[in-house]
C-alpha cells in the first residue's frame, strides 16, 4: 500500500511540480510583458516629443516675417538632426554617467553609444528607447534658443552654439538632476523639465538676445513696433502640435506606462494648457484691449511649461490654477522684456524661462511636495541651473561674436535672410 | 516512517503552496497589466482626439476667407480650452451621474472632479483617463458649431454659447445614452457618437445659421456666390488630421484595447473615410461638373461621421457602402441648404448633422444589429436628441441675439473680423 | 490514520489542483495580453503610416507651383482612398496569397476580405490589423509616383495608373518577398520596404517622367530653371510628418511590439534621418554654394528611405553612416536626373528610387547580414523588382498615352491646372 500510495501521490504531485515550473515561466513571461508595454508607451512618447520639433518650427516660422521663413525652417530642421547626432556622440553619456564617486557635478561615460546594450537594461524600457527619448528632449533646449534669436543671427554661429549647447551644456546640467547628480541628491524636484529643459533653453535664449541686440526697427523712439508674422495659421498649428507632443514629453517622463501616474500627468498637462490659454486671453485683453491670439497661443505654451515640473504632484484644480497663472505671467513677461528692449522674436524667453521658473517654484507651494524646505530646494535648483545655463550661453555667444561674428549684415537683415543665404522664398503664390 | 513521509511530503508540498500564493500574486499582476495596456490605449486615443481640434481649426480657417482667419483660429484655440475647463467644473458629473433612480433624463454628481479617485476606478482605465477622453469629446460638439457660424458671429456670443453647450447641453444629452440614461435603457445604439456628438453639434450649427442668417453677398439674385477659402492646403491638412484623430475617436470608444473590436473599428473607420472621399468625388463631379476638392474633403469627413454610430457592427463591405453613401449625401445636403439660403461657411451641417443622422439610422438597416425594432430605436434616439439639441441651441442663440447681439456689424463683416477685433492679419507675405 | 492522512492530503492537494487549472487560465490570459499589446502597437503604427499620406501631400503641394496646388491635393487625397479600396478588393489577397505550390511568383486568394476572420488569426495581431497596416503601405507606392509626375499629368490617367499600380503591380511584386514568394525563399532581405515600397514607387515615378517629358520651361538652352514651390513651410511640415510616420512604417514592420527590435528600429530610423539631413546639407552646400533647404528636407527623406531595408540590422553608428550617404546621394541623383533632362517635380525618384536601391544594397555590406552572398541576393532582388515595377509602369504609361492621353494641354499646363480642372485656387489671400 505504501508503495501504491506513494505512486498515486507522485501521480498527483507531478503535474503540480510541473505547474510550479510553469509558474516560473509565467512569471518570466509577465516580466517580458511589463517590459513590452512600458517600452511601447515610451516609444510612442518618443514619437510625440519628436513632433514637438515640428511644433517649434511652425510657431517660429509663423510668428516671424515672411522674408526670413526659409532661414527659420532651415535652422529648425537641422536642429533636431544636429541634436540627435551630438547627443549620440557625447550628450547621453555625459547626462547619465553613473557618477563614480557619488552624486556630483561632472562625470562622463565615454563617447558614442553601446552597440551591445540589449534587452536586460531596465525593467521598463530598452537602452535604445532610453537614449532616443532623452535625445529628443535634448534637441528641444536648442530649439527654444532658435526662436528668440531669429531674424538676425548668423546661421554658422547658431549651429556652433547648438552643437555645444546640446552636446555639453544641456547634458552636463541635466546630469545634476536626472543623471542622479548633486541636485537630485539635495532634493530638488523637476518632474519633466520646467527647469532642466525649458528654463535652460530660456536662459540660453536670454543670453542670445542680450548679446545680439534687438532687430532693426523693433524699438523706435520708445515705441515697440510689432513685426508681423508670416502666417498665423502656421503658428497655431505649431502650438497645437506642441500640446500634442507634450502628452509624450510629460507622459513619457513617468518612465513607464504605470496607469495612475501617466493618466494623472496627461490630465494635469491638458488642464494647465487649457487654463494657460484662458490666462493669456484674459491678461492679453486687459493689457492690449484686443482679442490677442498671440497671447492665447503663448498662454497655452506657458501653461504647458508651468505644469511640467510638477505634473505628477498636482490635483486637477491646482493644474488649472498653475496654468492660468502661467498664462498671465507670459503676457506680463513679454511686456517687461519689451520695456528692457530685449527683443525676443517669438516670445520664447517669456514662455520657457519665465514660466519654467514659475513652474519649478510652484512645486514648492502647490501639490504633494509643497512646503518651505521644498521651496528652498526649488529656488536653489533654479538658481544653480540658471547660473550655469545663462553663464555658459553668455560666454559662448560672446566668443562667437568676437570670432566669426554673431549677427548678419544690416543689408541681409533688412532684405531678409532667405534671398541672400538660401536663394529661395518661403512663399511663392502667383497666378498668371 | 510516517514522520519522515510527512516530512518529505511537506518538503514537496511547501513550494507548491508557495506556488499557490504566487498564483494569486500573478493573477493580480496580470490584472495590473490589463489595466496598464487598456489605459495606455485610451491615453493615446485622448491624444488623437485632441489633435482633432487642430483638424477642425485647419478645416475652418482653410475654407473661410483670409480676412477672418485670425478670428477663426482664436475661436478654435479657445474652444477646447473652454471645453476642458467647463467639462471639469460641471460637464463630466452631469454626463456620468450614476443615475440614482434608474435610467432617467437628468442627474448630477456635484461640481468639479474627485481629487482622490485612484487606481481602483475601473479594470480598463483610470478615473483621470476616463475624464480626459470624455472631455476631449465634449469640446468637439462646440467646434462643429464654430465652423458653420463663422465669418459673422460675435465672438462674445460664441463663447457664451460654447460654455453653455459644452457645460450643459452636450453632457445632459450624453447622459441619456452614454451615462446609462433613458435612451440606453430603451435600446438606442450609438457606438462613438454619430448622434451624441456629431448630430448634436450639427443641430447646434443649424440653429446658429438659421438665427444668424447668411453672410453678406452669399445669396445674390437667386445665385449662390462662393466665398473663396484662404488656403486649400490648410483645409486638406485639417481633414487628414481629423481622419488621423478618428482612429482615437472611434478606436477609443471601445473603452479598452480589446484586439478584435478595436481593429475592426479602425479598419471600418478608414474604409468608410476612403469610400466617403470617393462618394464626394463622384457626386461632386456629377453635380458641379468639376473635380471638386471641397466635396472630396467633406466626403471624407462624411464617411467618418457616417460610420461612427456603428463602427463596431459592420463588415468591411458595409463600411465602404456606408461611407460612399455618406460621401454622396454630403454633396446633396450642401446643395439643399443653399437652396434654403442656409449659409454654412464650411459645410458643417451637411457633414455632421446630415451624415450623423444617416449613420445612426444605418445601424438599423446594416450590420449586426439591423432590424425593424432597432431602426425604430435609432429613429427615436435621433429625434429625441435632435429636439433637445436644436431646441436648446435655438433658444440660446435667440436669447443671445436679444441681449448682447449675435452678429457683428456690417462694416466689420465686410472688412473682416481680423483687423477690427484682433488687430493682426492671418497672413502677411511681403518681400521688400 | 491512513484515511485521515489521505483526507488531510486531499485538503492540501485540492487548492493546488485548482491552482493548476488556474495556471491554464493564466496562460491563456497571458496569450490574450500578448495579442493585445502587439495588436495595439500595430494599430498605432497604422495611424502613423496613415499620416504619411498627409506628409506626401504637404511635400508635393509645398514644392510645386501655386497654380497647381489644388490639383496636387486632389490627387493626394484620393490616392489613399483609391489605394484602400483597391487593396480591399484585390490587393491584399494578391500580396498574401499563401502560395499553394511553394514560394512562387503569383497566386491569388480571391476578391474582397474575409468577413469572419476573427481573433485567432495570429498571436500578434488580428486579421483586420494586418490588412489595414498593409493597405496603408500599399497606397504609399502610388503616392511616390504622384509627386514626380506632378504639374502636367492628366488626372484621369493618373487615377487609372493608381488603381492598377496599387491593385496589381505593387501587391504582385510584394508577394515575392513579404507574401513568402520566390525572393523571400532566395534569401533577399528588405525589412520594411526600401525596395518593396520605395524603389517600386520610384521606378513607377521614373517611368512616368520618361514618358511624360519635362514641364514646359524646365530645361531651356541647357539650363535648369527652378520652378518655385508655393510654400516651403508646407513642404517642411510634410517632411516632419513623414519622419513621424516612419516610426510606424519601420517600427510596425517588426510585426509585434517586441521591445528590443522595435526600439532598435526606431532609433536607427531616427539617426538615419538626422544624418540624412546633414548629408543633404553638406552636399547641397558644396554643389550649390548655398544653404539649400530643399536638399536638407530631401536628405532627411533619403536617410529614412536608406535605412528602411536594414533598420533592424544596424548599429547606431552604421545608421548614421547609411543616412549620411543617402543624404549625399539624393543631391547627386537630383543633379544627375537634371543632366538627363528627366524632370521630377519634387525629387521623388532621387529620394525613393536612388536611396531605396542604396538602402537595399547596404544590407549586403553593413550590419548583421553583411556579406558577399547577401549582397548578391540584394542585387538580384533590386534587379527583379526593378524590372517588374519599371516595366509594368512603362507599359501602363505608354498605353495611357496612346489611349486617353497622359498629358494636359499646353494651355492648361501654363495657366495652371487648378483654374481649369478644379475651379478654385489653392491660396486666396486678399485684404479689402
Amino acid at each position: 500500500m505504501e508503495l501504491s500510495f506513494l505512486q498515486s501521490f507522485q501521480g498527483l504531485i507531478k503535474p503540480l511540480l510541473a505547474s510550479n515550473l510553469e509558474n516560473t515561466a509565467i512569471a518570466s513571461e509577465i516580466n517580458i510583458e511589463i517590459l513590452t508595454v512600458n517600452n511601447l508607451w515610451m516609444m510612442l512618447c518618443i514619437a510625440l516629443v519628436f513632433i514637438m520639433h515640428l511644433g517649434f518650427a511652425c510657431v517660429e516660422a509663423g510668428f516671424t516675417q515672411s522674408k526670413n521663413t526659409v532661414n527659420i525652417l532651415f535652422k529648425n530642421t537641422l536642429t533636431p538632426a544636429i541634436g540627435l547626432v551630438s547627443y549620440t556622440i557625447i550628450g547621453f553619456n555625459l547626462m547619465y554617467p553613473e557618477f563614480a564617486n557619488g552624486p556630483g557635478w561632472f562625470d562622463f561615460n565615454g563617447f558614442f553609444l553601446d552597440d551591445f546594450a540589449g534587452l536586460n537594461y531596465n525593467q521598463n524600457y530598452t537602452y535604445w528607447t532610453d537614449f532616443l527619448f532623452q535625445a529628443m528632449f535634448a534637441a528641444t533646449a536648442a530649439t527654444i534658443v532658435s526662436g528668440a534669436v531669429a531674424e538676425r543671427i548668423k546661421i554658422s554661429a547658431y549651429f556652433i552654439f547648438t552643437i555645444v549647447f546640446v552636446g555639453f551644456v544641456y547634458p552636463a546640467i541635466g546630469s545634476w538632476q536626472w543623471g542622479g547628480g548633486a541636485l537630485a541628491a539635495m532634493g530638488f524636484y523637476d518632474f519633466a523639465g520646467s527647469t532642466m529643459v525649458h528654463s535652460v533653453g530660456g536662459w540660453g535664449a536670454l543670453a542670445g538676445i542680450i548679446v545680439l541686440g534687438p532687430r532693426i526697427g523693433k524699438y523706435v523712439n520708445g515705441k515697440v513696433i510689432d513685426k508681423e508674422g508670416s502666417s498665423v495659421p502656421l503658428a497655431t498649428i505649431g502650438v497645437f502640435l506642441l500640446w500634442f507632443g507634450w502628452f509624450g514629453f510629460n507622459g513619457g517622463s513617468v518612465l513607464s506606462a504605470e496607469p495612475r501616474a501617466t493618466s494623472l500627468v496627461i490630465m494635469n498637462t491638458s488642464l494647465a494648457a487649457a487654463a494657460g490659454a484662458l490666462g493669456g486671453f484674459v491678461m492679453g485683453y486687459f493689457t492690449f484691449k484686443r482679442l490677442d491670439l498671440g497671447m492665447v497661443l503663448n498662454g497655452t505654451l506657458a501653461g504647458l511649461v508651468g505644469i511640467t515640473a510638477g505634473a505628477d504632484l498636482m490635483t486637477p484644480g491646482l493644474s488649472l490654477l498653475i496654468g492660468f497663472i502661467a498664462g498671465n505671467l507670459v503676457v506680463l513677461s513679454a511686456i517687461g522684456l519689451d520695456k528692457l528692449k530685449l527683443d525676443d522674436a517669438v516670445g520664447a524667453v517669456s514662455v520657457h524661462l519665465t514660466c519654467g521658473i514659475f513652474g519649478t517654484l510652484a512645486v514648492g507651494f502647490f501639490g504633494e511636495k509643497a512646503g518651505w524646505d521644498q521651496f528652498l530646494n526649488q529656488l536653489i535648483g533654479v538658481a544653480v541651473c540658471g547660473a550655469a545655463a545663462f553663464g555658459s550661453a553668455l560666454i559662448l555667444f560672446l566668443l562667437l561674436k568676437k570670432t566669426i561674428g554673431l549677427r548678419v549684415s544690416r543689408k541681409h537683415e533688412e532684405q531678409g535672410l532667405d534671398s541672400h543665404e538660401h536663394g529661395i522664398r518661403g512663399y511663392t503664390i502667383t497666378y498668371e
